[in-house]
């Protein structure tokens, strides 16, 4: 029997219900399947923080070192810690420190979602670079207060970077429809991005069976609205598809519905699945989260340590879920969590 | 009889249709409300690139330093000069060269316009930082071509340049519902969007009859599409700034419909004034590009020299028409021209 050690982080707010949604749904496909699931939970999050003056210890990376993946809620609550604080010490170090270089967000209308466009085609794969470029945390401030001050960031990209990005954008295109969207602002920003196009059209010779079309980030944002139906999978550099990612999310019903696999193929490294919605420390405690991303999530972590059957048992329970049950702000997230498993 | 001395620079693709069409409507106005508008044509563009080896004169910026406004059509044609070169040399240089830090861009579905989202409440007014940040233009690249390359971009960002957008927001804000939404991605970079942050808090303080709201870019965009009537005015930097108009755009029915203004306030500098919508070079002399967002351009000109009757009597005009005409691809540029001309 397979058996897979999981870092459960359920973080901050919201995290902590869905997590627990997540867990049992889980646990309830791993005894269907023949599986098990070790999960060690760490209190790692903000409250963490304000005990300990630090997101988590010292050693937190070589701890999550030896799962086989990390599973996490939500990270911030700005009124108690400032966001780049939190953030900074706990979520973009995971993906950093395990290279977990793609992260890949599935935009789907499941059936019986009604999302706020006319249009209800909506099925577009986000990759996006998880490790660099504008979140590489290089800057600083001068004359700080002053008239004078001036502050810079500088987004850094390595040609490996975002080849290996590139790459793994054209073998998914490959998979679905053949069909790839790569995103830039080459046509202001001359350095970072015009690489990112050239090495486009080079990764592109390797793959005569993949269309690439270049958008810049402001006309794709656009299309994603007014023209979906002509996309399929995108690839974006980490601000990009930070912001298409929760347009997707949005489009496709709801910040509740959107789920995300940070990954790493190389095994030894644990991946990271996480829903894509923030902590809403408003609503947390409250029985009212959409447990659907989380849920979703941890499919995407069964597809990803190898369990398929598991993985697509979740994903119909959760459809047969939206197309039957009327999903809206009176569906608590016990009753989602229950009629998901009541479906495994 | 006052006379305002117009630059005019139809630029490449459908810019040339597009202009010509803003322009019959500004002379006929001008002659309904007693003013005269001296238009001098300025063939600047990729076609003038390829001719001279440079997108404009040298003393290109001197020569429209004298004029009282600068209407603009679209930049652009990649298939022949690369994007990078022709913005760098002819859209971005007018923009900061005249320190036209306001990019003002109304976004609102007119009457009888059917936009992607089922919800038909948009009407949000984006002030766009339209100088610095993002779009410094600072850079560069090491071991090119190499697999250790490496590419930076560093946004700058000024206090003063900050203080002075953040202020222009407040003030429109004011002038419309008193509520701003301010746009950053403080948790993920955290110099220059922890100091647009800070500086948001201070400035809210002289104005303690407008509710701010600070949200990051990911989620702002969200909101466009989720509840596009809890916007405003909102105020962001040059990037999100970009992104946030295509997108609202979009949202009100395509870019043939979204105007901007490129503003300075002080009257020595001339203020630049152009559709948001690219240069679409396929499509451009065949008659079917829609000159609603030049002609509400045109407007915004009319407006900021101080000629409000004549642009409330071009708005008013173009939502007849909108409202009357069922705009589609059936119509063609000159009839859609014709009938806004009709009703001057
Ligand atoms: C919380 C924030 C730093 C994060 C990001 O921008 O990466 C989030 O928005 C996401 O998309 O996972
Ligand atoms: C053409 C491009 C450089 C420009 C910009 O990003 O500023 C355009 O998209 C705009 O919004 O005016």
């Amino acid at each position: 029997m397979n058996n897979y050690k999981v870092a459960v982080i359920p973080g901050d707010g919201i995290g902590v219900d869905v997590i627990k949604a997540a867990w049992q749904v889980l646990e309830l496909s791993a005894a269907k399947h023949h599986f098990s699931l070790q999960g060690e939970w760490f209190p790692w999050s903000c409250d963490y923080y304000l005990e300990h003056g630090e997101m988590m210890p010292e050693d937190g990376i070589a701890t999550l070192r030896q799962f086989n993946a990390i599973l996490l809620g939500a990270v911030g609550w700005p009124q108690r810690v400032p966001d780049n604080v939190s953030l900074h010490g706990l979520l973009l170090p995971i993906r950093k420190q395990f290279d977990l270089f793609a992260n890949v967000r599935p935009h789907r209308l499941l059936p019986g979602v009604r999302g706020p466009l006319r249009e209800e085609n909506f099925d577009i794969l986000c990759i996006r670079e998880n490790t660099e470029g504008e979140y590489s945390g290089a800057g600083g401030r001068i004359h700080q207060g002053t008239p004078q001050e001036v502050a810079v960031e500088t987004s850094i990209f390595t040609r490996q970077g975002v080849e290996r990005i590139l790459r793994y954008g054209f073998e998914a295109a490959r998979q679905r429809s053949g069909r790839l969207a790569s995103v830039t602002k080459s046509n202001a920003q001359k350095y970072t991005m015009v690489m990112w196009d050239e090495i486009t059209d080079e990764i592109a010779k390797e793959y005569p069976d993949v269309k690439v079309t270049r958008y810049h980030i402001d006309a794709i944002a656009a299309r994603f609205v007014m023209q979906p139906e002509s996309l399929d999978v995108v690839v974006a550099s980490n601000l990009f598809g930070d912001i298409l990612t929760d347009l997707g999310a949005a489009i496709q019903g709801g910040l509740g519905y959107a789920a995300s696999a940070n990954l790493n193929p190389d095994p030894a490294m644990p991946s990271m699945f996480e829903p894509v919605h923030g902590s809403a420390p408003d609503i947390a405690g409250q029985n009212i989260a959409n447990p659907l991303a989380a849920i979703w999530s941890g499919a995407l972590m069964l597809e990803h340590l190898g369990e398929q059957a598991a993985a697509q048992g979740i994903m119909q329970a959760l459809e047969r879920v939206t197309a039957e049950i009327p999903l809206n702000q009176t569906q608590s997230t016990a009753a989602i969590t229950d009629a998901v498993l009541r479906l495994i």
